[in-house]
């Protein structure tokens, strides 16, 4: 089949390889700035570069870009898109994309399914892109009312990709979750950086410092977005944690030990329920 | 040289095999657990189970229980230690360690240099200790007024067992390091995982909530006692913590883009600063 991946990021630029690398899908890749466009087929991780007019050809259709930009780009182009091909976004926020998304597709007569591969690194860019960036990761998808049999086609593609399971979701629970996995670790590891101590940690520091602080390298402009679109789930599982820390602090400023030692030994039971 | 190692949990069990490994010192084990000192006998990890007596004939030892546990074992078996040999510990604080332990030194007639080596995993116990867990790590020495040669031979020891640098530094300096780089990430880590989203985080989560939570896993008794001996240090970067968080809240509360990228921004400079 045609597959057009629009956005050539990390995201988008890792599904080009990983359909190239596991498939015999025909793939089509979009961008903006020409020249990464240019390096994408050059590294044969696409097999031509598209315009919107290319979509008429394309049977499946990923949204790779920032959340508003997938649905500036369908409003704009959405015209353009094959009747019944099937479209979805890899965006990390759902509320704010499928209702708009479900409208869109009925008006231009396309088949939304929303995704998320839960996947990233601490760098951005088609550089930084792999075929194997999905390899064992979960695939989310939030059907949005759409019929089951394109929920299972997305499913069947994206384990013929690589990724190790596809959890399906509501956009609502999506974006609960993800304020928790993900959304949370990058707000902590911006705040983290933030202590005066951090310039100086070499020779202080191993394997705690790295794994808080990795994601603080961050990519400002997409994490503010995707923040402020899940701003309600992110606030409440903000206060959840900042709640949890004072806790924590109380307990060692008062000198208590039974409640400091209970506090961190909840934790404990909570990782070790996981098998962690 | 005799070596004797004090505690065969993850620590002192690493420094025994790492000693077995890389050089040709013989290697006396005492443990309170005696299934324990058996097990590290049957692995070859020390060549003999010793007693406080034994320590007359060790030339150093590496002290490797809690913090309070190293204390009350000199405090109560300092007749034994040779005359002149050095004796450092492995803890995770120092200035509540060092200045006990150098008063110490001077009625018993040893040599006291305080370290603390920057390795570890998120499981404790001899079953987990590793010829390798120091290899390639920091290893940082609190001199605490001893003689530069004393400081010399522990670095020495050090880089032939496998860490991969020296950090000299003071035991002030050391413990408000160590609040920032490994206290506070735990203190992180148990907050994080006590949402109650954590419990269903299978298939929405990635690297982010992995790294985050690894060390939540905790020996609740021994950080308990350490957060408590750095209680001041600890305090202060819970505040500035808590207080950047809170700003990138507010910012998300308020819509306020500006300031919430500013600050990511920020993060992401020091981050890049440090070339990680």
């Amino acid at each position: 089949m045609n597959i057009a991946v629009i956005g050539l990021g990390i995201i988008g630029g890792s599904f080009c390889k990983a359909i190239k690398k596991y498939t015999k899908h025909y793939v089509i890749g979009i961008n903006r700035t020409q020249a990464t466009a240019q390096r994408a087929l050059d590294s044969g991780a696409i097999d031509e570069i598209g315009t919107p007019e290319s979509l008429s050809k394309a049977d499946l259709v990923i949204l790779a870009m920032y959340p508003q930009a997938d649905i500036d780009f369908v409003e704009k182009n959405g015209r353009f898109f094959k009747e019944g091909s099937v479209v979805t976004d890899a965006s990390g926020i759902k509320r704010a994309i499928c209702p708009k998304m479900t409208e869109l597709a009925e008006k231009y007569g396309f088949v939304f399914v929303g995704s998320h591969p839960m996947a990233g690194k601490e760098k951005n860019g088609f550089d930084v892109s792999d075929a194997d960036l999905y390899k064992g990761a979960s695939f989310i998808i939030t059907p949005c009312k759409t019929e089951h049999k394109y929920v299972e086609f997305l499913s069947d593609f994206a384990v013929s990709i690589g990724f190790g399971t596809v959890k399906i979701s509501t956009p609502e629970e999506h974006d609960r979750m993800i304020a928790f996995t993900s959304q949370l670790p990058h707000v902590l590891a911006c705040s983290y950086v933030l202590s005066p101590c951090c310039p100086n940690h070499n020779g202080f520091s191993a394997g705690s410092y790295r794994d808080v602080s990795r994601v603080a390298n961050i990519n400002s402009t997409l994490w503010s977005e995707l923040f402020l679109e899940n701003k309600e789930p992110l606030i409440t599982e903000l206060d959840i944690l900042i709640e949890n820390i004072t806790k924590l602090k109380d307990a060692i400023t008062a000198d208590d030990k039974k409640t400091l030692t209970d506090l961190l030994e909840q934790g404990h039971r909570v990782k070790e329920a996981l098998g962690e």
